[in-house]
């Protein structure tokens, strides 16, 4: 059950078909996942989402793969996306996450949850320290 | 402005001057910024927090110490912790952190929100594929 | 599966059965969906939901129907609702929300659901243009 | 007091200053709000942040300008983005959004921000009427 | 700073002043928090909200007085409504909680966040002895 | 299906098998739900996660322990954890929560998030009478 029909034959839309192509040559795999077949139902917005997690996630860049996958379970989580917690734990353990680091990961998130509610609940004012301008911040 | 009065002179409580010492040996500082002053209302709230920072942040374990703190800043942009925020982005520099890799970061940060927000809205069903059971799974 | 166990005969209540008579007049339907069969098992709570239901979403106002849909929807995926997002997502279906309207939706919550982390993770500082005194302002 | 120091002279990159230009363009003014000024510091997120906003927001489409803007404060509210809330409100009083307008805004908000919380806390299951595929569909 | 202009002379409107009249009568002092001076500007929205909080606040029921106010204040802390968190603790603080209370109501909601992250990083299917048709259940 | 694999015995790791007999100990029974199972893949995650759950949860202190469990509901609905609210409303239920109280918990929480997204989007500045230092507040 989904809140969009599937649609019947997406490929049958050359710029689904396009992003699809685009999706199996960058991954090098012939599963399309069920996020982008929902998608189909808007062509443009299929393209631009898959535009951007393309040039973030599968281009080389500043961070690297597995750092990158971790922070998007961080945010999936937090946000309560069932789907997204699903799809990228499995990219991060299909780009090398080792049960540890999956332990370690879910055990920050956690931490970062809780004192996140201390600070919130105790709505302590910002040390003048942490702004940006300022030579040195520790937390 | 707090929720808490402000404790006079924390360190009169010895668990708290203890705390306080640990934070400022395991930091090397004399720091000890706001939201630790907060919970000094209740010693045992305190040790309990520095206890689970000091084991998951400020000791060597599988993942790097940046990588950690990037995590603690997704999931507390997610939630929305102003404090927690500003704190662990300091946090960050502190450690390393590039201004390219905060961008990155935060470009990763706000994807995974938009997915995360489109996913939620589709209401997509999770591919079976992506069941740590099953052999392999991609986002 | 849900929190409260089911009530066997809802309507044997007189105060359950004009609440749900009551939606079905508003709707012009024999349908009663299961959020109201879940409320059943306390009819205060039950009546004030409905009442609140109706007051904003079933009658003439300053919004048309289907726009009031779209806002609802918005907050629901926002707050990660499954069920209200599946019900109002139906709901603004059979008020004429075309596929086109719907991906436009979904890609206007996503690039909030971005720029409220981009936001949240810079913690810039609002301008005082949007002070709601102020003659002008724009984002 | 923001993660990210201010740009001194932002409009000295070309890239920033392209941005800059088509938002004062594109939006009739010599106005620039904070959170460019602070996207300033990474051109490339500062591009493709404005790319996707002007796309959407400042571009005809299938849905007015106005429902687009309560839209967007849907979303962030629901996200506590007070930057986000700010500057969108802002923007939908300068399309024409009416007190009596705003105020119905703020009570749907609301009253899905009850429901969302219902639903979420009674667990209730999504009924097989509200599927996509089904013929009809109510809430 | 706010997102509507402040009403300038708010019990000119009469029921604008018969909800300030109740509202001083039944929390027995003369002072008008914010919120409610900010929903002056619309009295039919006013009007329902303080409805509402009289209803369910300040009338004798199954939850004592103070186990409601630190039931609203852990769904303020999570919803990140920082005006909220601040109002109600003054109202707990107002109705005899004590400071070990306040360490404690927060160490539980810092808990449970951390155990609601971990659950939904695991995606835990649940158990069937949670049902609430089941007879026993336990977590 | 969750992000782990099911360990296979889990008890057969002594760590394991010491919080599990410690689990069945404290809640006097026999039955270990599904979290536990699952945080078995980390050994250290499961027993600093029953640590702290047992310290505060089970063990006598200054809150009451059906209060506790409504505190847990509350917030683990606002950041809609579906597991959790599944369990800690069976826990509630095995301490003596009444449907009259489990309708009256619902109706605060909802209450609650209705204000909180009123505050948020009213973006209402707090007032000075509630700073905790002051000498008293209202809400």
């Amino acid at each position: 059950m989904a809140t969009t029909a599937p649609v019947p034959n997406p490929e049958a839309d050359p710029r689904v078909k396009a992003v699809f192509d685009d999706i199996r040559t960058t991954r090098k795999t012939a599963f399309i996942n069920n996020l982008w077949h929902a998608l189909a139902f808007s062509p443009d917005l299929l393209a631009s989402t898959w535009a951007e997690v393309k040039a973030l996630m599968a281009t080389p860049s500043h961070l690297d793969p597995l750092t990158k996958e971790m922070i998007y379970i961080a945010v999936s989580v937090a946000n309560a996306c069932s789907y997204c917690v699903h799809s990228h734990t499995a990219a991060a353990r299909a780009k090398g996450m080792t049960d540890a680091q999956h332990a370690e990961l879910l055990a920050i998130i956690a931490l970062a949850a809780r004192t996140n509610h201390l600070a919130n609940g105790l709505q302590v004012p910002v040390d003048p320290a942490f702004d940006a301008a300022a030579v040195r911040g520790e937390a």
